[in-house]
């Protein structure tokens, strides 16, 4: 005997589509849509609905935009000499929220996973090389993830600007902000000590 | 500047709407759906409105079902002798799958909050008297939370079951399993001794 009914079922299983959402979260979210919040399951179904037929990529920078440039890119207040290279549209989200940047953002939407079969032919570099050589680019910021697929990235793009002659730089390595050194991981704290100034 | 898209933040702002989902993991779920999964936000979309339209409250114990009546009532096979009173279909849910009760069910869909104006008519305390007072009905199982609450509630629909000759028990009260008796709060361990057998 099925405990639940099969729409309960189906709605259960979508949600558990969502990142971080396991069978009991699920649950508990279904059973809240249907006893608590019936008014928010016809709002999420049309957001829903909405952003994934409105939300494209960007044309030049290849972030979430519902039109054919995003907000950063048709900013004519943004510096078009610095380019930011990021992973991903939220990563890029991230970076716009610290508010220290004030360039343009190229977002590769990947990086190189060479164990998984995605090489640099899969994370758009040569349509990273083709923006950055666009003759107003002076610097571009690696900005990818500071992990063994993000620094491999950095660098296979890093060798490939170099050699068009642009500078590339990538961003500081070190001890977090409100950190005790204490609890600081070792790689951290050697790579903070090498890079000390 | 919008650091977003709206329909973006649309959608954000949507999932926020489900439980236990703060900005940070609506963001995550947002950005997950738009570039690794866009398969599942159509399927979560329909899931939504299909739940939504199809699952009503059963017409005798009043859980979600897609029918008139739920599995558990138009079971034959349950004892109609025994009833169990639950606050929420998720703990009907929960009861169902222990294994532990072959009789039926009858769902409160809330409980007893003099503090929020929640009284014993806003219950289906009315509802519960008539569908107990059947002639069939023998013993009411109260299994509504064990807070201050689940317990009012127990209390008050337990008085009114007896008035009516009814046989009225509540679920034990004790140590749960798995648990060492260091880690017990005090107050489970107290009603686990009054309750010693």
């Amino acid at each position: 005997m099925a405990a639940h009914e099969p729409a309960l079922d189906e709605l259960i299983e979508a949600l558990r589509s969502l990142p971080g959402v396991g069978q009991k979260s699920a649950q508990r979210m279904a059973y809240h849509l249907l006893q608590h919040d019936r008014a928010a399951a016809p709002r999420l179904a049309a957001a829903l609905t909405g952003a994934l037929g409105r939300i494209g990529h960007c044309a030049r920078c290849h972030t979430f935009t519902e039109r054919t440039l995003c907000t950063v890119c048709e900013d004519p207040a943004r510096d078009p000499r610095l380019l930011c290279v990021v992973e991903t549209p939220a990563d890029q989200a991230a970076v716009e929220r610290s508010g220290s940047f004030r360039g343009l953002y190229f977002v590769l939407l990947g990086r190189l996973s060479p164990l998984d079969g995605v090489g640099v032919g899969q994370i758009g570099a040569q349509a990273l090389l083709d923006r950055a050589g666009d003759g107003v680019v002076q610097e571009v910021i690696l900005a990818t993830s500071f992990t063994a697929e993000g620094d491999v990235t950095a660098h296979a793009l890093g060798e490939a600007l170099k050699a068009r002659g642009l500078q590339v730089t990538r961003l500081a390595r070190g001890v977090p902000a409100g950190s005790e050194l204490e609890y600081v991981d070792l790689s951290t704290l050697a790579h903070a000590f090498v890079s000390r100034r």
